[in-house]
């Protein structure tokens, strides 16, 4: 189940612009990864402190910082003293409670989102924020930890396949934002997946934890809907407005990529009204096996309460010698077959009038 | 039922412009149709490879070129390199989850929207990927199968009637689009049908099934919505934007089109409230019926619950030798009556009573 | 009940343009009628055919050509050739499935509406569709069977009433959209007192038949909002758009008429609102009927049960004199009192818990 | 409750313009009443007839006309000509089903719109519609009865507290919409009041009565909001149009008045929440309830059915003397103890299960 | 739980911008404090009355001078008059009901909005309302009662960290508002504990209490949504809006202000989702546990209700020796283990039919 919230309370009273990590502690250490090239050149680097991106500042070639981890504050701060990065821009990395959005500044530009990973371990989904700082040949990607989503965009450049290598940091900003948007679709199968699933166990066998499931699904698509919706007027303002460092030749890439967003939200609200429609048909299938349960009870009850009732009639102790009135049935020579006949009748009866009510 | 989706797995991390397939895989071969005319002549080919539909490119002639299959890759990638579509274009063609759209080129115009076709032996729904590329005097189609959605156009050019022989590509692409509307309206009424079934079956005789058929009517709402609300906007955007290779004079056409269009989604809507209108009529039925057995059980066991216990009594064995106190009436005269007469006394006193309260 | 569409299969597949009759088809022939009318003239003729109504495009004076019937198609086609109507309007007219709208032409305004009739015999409502084409001294008026609706308007041209006579063809237009929409706040007092007596209804009596009268209005409700939106849009293109024959002095009468629309939509969802608080209060109230009925048994049998089992317990035959631990009080001199004492008391403290839980 | 409509079956047919009184008939007489002030004067008059108010047309000082009661059409309709009022403006003066606007004529500005009135006897809401016609120095208001909401204008002009003796007809109408804002304000208040009691009910006992008291707070929020958003719209429309006769030193009043009318409809939707989760709430509670009940029946029967079953069996005949067989614990020395101590035990093991359910 | 509305009775007929108090009473005296400071210097005083502020207004250093408690009417009102405040300003001040806006006016803005307060003791929110007065150097607060929410932002006065010293009223605005906004996630982050704790409880042990709180919970997300998108417009009119007082460096806080919003709003909207969602779940998992219930009642009675009655044929009285006929069973050597292993065969049939049934 998506956390609800990480708490913000230590960051309260603190002047804006204050680095302050809000978000899961995890034990790793962050980690520095550093791919820089061009159309003939590959490097990987692994430094081990932020001094050492320093000199990528300022090559021709395009750099591409990767950090993984934002526990450790003073990375991201060193990063962000050397880049230049105003200290509302390093406040929003660290804090994982933003909402997607692009921040354009003089020297770069901030864009932060949410990415969906999925736990395969627990069955969840986590969303995990993600920040890019985006300036003339270089980009700043912040991750909350290691992960496999940028890993195919890694191989691509070190294959030199496709243009990657050809173009500038903007093309590689649009092939991350594509791998994050790929995720999304990779999760909205599985989430497709499940919906079907949950569809057969209804008309099968619904069971109390059917409801669970739907209730899981149901506040995903709420989280995940409060996450794609920003995203795509982040993908919109890349598209649209005249954001630096975004050359024209890859407007159609984003054209493309904000197509695939709309079909991101377009399944999630697909989605939202099916579950909300296997709702309605679970709590209808619940009540209509409590009614076919009730009717048996009610036939069988119907049934055997005035049997039962005659047999008490005779199970009477009236004194038959001190009158003749007195429960003569029970000196008839036919009187047990003419009480169990009796029964008979009334059960067959009622078996068929309830039969022409259509009850059986 | 839709299927969700189709799986993109196989699509994650490749560079943005791949030509891979996503869709259903059909065994049948992909198969070319050309058809060439002018006001004064008309003809048909079907080519065996695509190297042969070049020469139509460049004809002063209107050709149409149409693919049926999308899983032969090789088909389509020939064809795109042929007339020089755009990398993410081949991609769009091939990948069948597309949402509709118009993407407007320097050479061409694509335009990619769902055809839904009824599967009448499985009383089913599909939703067809048709992808359009518009240029000067050629048009080419793209379909997931064969089907004969298209055939009436293919007949009108064939017997000449209407305009279609007199104006351009434009118009063919219109009448296309136009069939295309035209199978929303047709599907339409036959959910009309189905709908107006339910209702009757509701009120006859409603049972878990009509749950069933109910939800998957309303699921069916839910992706047909889906995939008529951005038809509107791509017929709205052919109707408004100043959309290369589209003449003036077939502008009222597609205002006309998109009349249709708002119609058919006016239905959608409507079909969509009905329908949880009915749904809600169906819980409301069931726990009625539900209720009328409820009381039918209720006043059974009010009735014979206490003459039970009437009878119960006169069924203890107190020993009447021992005491005058110990159930004197077991020795009366009119014991036996009394008995009787007290227990029918009960039962119309409730029966009275219930009535009263207009439970009967 | 509406009906939810008119079947247009017979039209699929058709070029766009062509003439064919969509809707009901109905007996009686269609009938053609001219009111030509100025300040001071006025005159009526029944025309046989068509070719008769030709000498009245070109008069001066105000010229109300009126179509009772569309099955005859031949006619429609007609008056199109002979006031020079485009084949799309001609298909427009005969469609009875149109959206209501505008559309200019160069020679003549083209609208579309429904007009809503309440049918006093089957208790339903129908929606015929009107259409209108307005030019320089004429209006065309088309409807699908004879009815009253315009009767007083023919009635105030007549006697000279008002200001009818001394305009034009657009204040005539005025006048006839004006009859249709008095029409839809006839329909909805009609509804307003169906939703009234059902409102008595639920209060004093709720039968299953409630549950049908409330899923009617509910339908009747979704079916004329399909239809009064629409209308609302034609009304404010009249009144805003730079429509061509309709001069400046009747703008202000359109505002009013655009007023009166807005007032009926505003009715139309106050009503959805009302209908969907019945639905609720309808199925709470039901369910509080069978929480009723069910206390009753509760309490019948929650008494009786433990009753029944004190009378079975003295019932059992264990050998008094076998051993003096069996049942003893069977032979006590107050046996039979102490029993029923017994009874009368856990029936009486059973009542004082369920008068203390409130239950009775 | 809220009337649903009046009736305007009569007008239908009549030529626009029509004076006719569509609304509540009341037996009193309409009445007349003139305020005239400037700064320092100040007169009332109660003129007999409509000719006494002419004089004040063309007099500098303000002067307020104000009608209590419409079913004397001939007044309105002499006012209407002696003020050269349209004639669409006096058939909207007197049919009360208007929607709240502003019309605006070269002479003077018509605005019309909903007051909510409170009854205290009858524990009712009735929206009176008022009217009110501004012209340079004057303001004529017609309301549909006699009424104390302009009471406490009228005693401020003569007082002379406050700045309305210092300015002109624009600040008059201003205080008298404010009064019909604060009417709102203070029926909002006793409709909230209405919902903590109707919630501390359903805390502390719902019953049936409390469902139909939720019902008329919603059909009266239903209504109150069909009446409250137009009146924003008319207010807007003083404040941001240039509406003539309004002069810009007010425009700071009718801003503040804006944010009141705001404050209005935001109270109105979150009362509208509020009810509706109410509504859940008392379903929810109706079923708990209902719930508690049936436990104690089961719990009842469960263990009740099986002892009277033991019962049922030591009450059988088997003649013990054919056989040894035949019930042999009747004529055991512990017999009886025995049978008693097996119930016990059965209906102590019962209670212990249930217990560990947690049912009990 | 939130108080719906203050009383504005005493309000009602008064003209507009009369000062009086509407809000809660409270006992304790109001506080006047002003804080002065500019980059060197910075000084607090308690001024006695409001004639010692005047000598802030002119000074060239920032001056802040929050008021805590508005029953005091008269504090407010001289404060306004030594602050050439509009009478219209002071009653929005005093008038405790007001929706978040911002009014400029020549000399000052006006800014009013709700802050809401979380309260241990009681478990509820409050909403305060809180006033600023915006001009050159100085800013006017206003606060119901004495809170901590501004004590964060006097310490970092105190210690002159972050820029707060260097920069001018506007950023001292700024600070406030984001102490404002932060106090927006302090409680939603309790809010979030509260849903995550009651949806535990729902999975643990659904209770009626859990009713109450999801309704007290939907109740707070109903009001605090109605304060907090006003608060949007508010900051959003600040950031765009070219507002006197207000210099361009300051224009990226409040973007940065903006976005937190649009979290706090995005969260609300969330919350309020998944709180609905929650109330469904407990729907569901109520009937599903009375279903429960019920299915033991149910397979209980059908078990026993034939064995009694089996029971009950034995127990009959018929006359044995008068006929071979009546009930010769009794008289059988295994009559009674016959008799018992009926019933045997009947409950182990009727357990059999039940477990095929999916039942047990």
């Amino acid at each position: 189940m998506f956390k609800l919230h990480h708490s913000r309370l230590e960051k309260i009273g603190l002047p804006p612009g204050t680095a302050i990590h809000i978000g899961e502690k995890i034990a790793e250490k962050a980690r520095l990864t550093v791919i820089d090239y061009d159309q003939d050149n590959y490097e990987v680097f692994f430094p081990e402190n932020v001094a050492e991106c320093k000199m990528f500042a300022d090559k021709k070639s395009v750099s591409w910082i990767n950090v993984d981890g934002l526990h450790q504050v003073e990375i991201v701060e060193e990063l962000g003293s050397c880049f230049r990065l105003h200290a509302l821009t390093v406040e929003d990395i660290l804090n994982t409670g933003q909402r997607a959005k692009v921040d354009v500044f003089d020297d770069y530009v901030y864009l932060v989102l949410k990415m969906p990973e999925y736990d395969v371990d627990l069955n969840e989904v986590h969303l995990e924020q993600v920040s890019f700082i985006l300036s003339e040949n270089t980009i700043i990607s912040f991750q909350e930890k290691k992960g496999d989503t940028f890993e195919a965009v890694r191989n691509r450049i070190n294959n030199g396949k496709g243009k990657i290598r050809k173009l500038g940091s903007d093309y590689l900003l649009y092939s991350l934002l594509d791998s994050v948007v790929d995720n999304y679709f990779v999760l909205l199968e599985k989430i497709g997946d499940e919906i079907e699933l949950v569809e057969e166990e209804l008309i099968a066998n619904p069971t109390p934890n059917t409801l669970r499931r739907i209730h899981f699904l149901k506040r995903e698509m709420i989280l995940l809907r409060k996450s794609v919706w920003p995203l795509r007027e982040v993908i919109n303002s890349l598209q649209r407005d005249d954001i630096p460092f975004i050359g024209d030749n890859i407007t159609f890439y984003l054209k493309d990529l904000y197509d695939h967003t709309i079909q991101v939200i377009d399944t999630v609200e697909t989605f939202r009204d099916i579950i909300s429609g296997i709702l309605d048909i679970y709590l209808s299938s619940i009540s209509n096996r409590m009614n076919e349960v009730m009717k048996v009870l009610t036939i069988f009850a119907a049934i055997f309460i005035p049997l039962t009732f005659i047999a008490g009639i005779y199970g009477m102790n009236f004194n038959t010698e001190k009158s003749p009135f007195n429960m003569p049935e029970l000196s008839w020579y036919f009187g047990y077959p003419f009480a169990l006949f009796l029964m008979v009748s009334v059960a067959g009866g009622m078996l068929y009038y309830f039969s022409k009510k259509k009850w059986l």
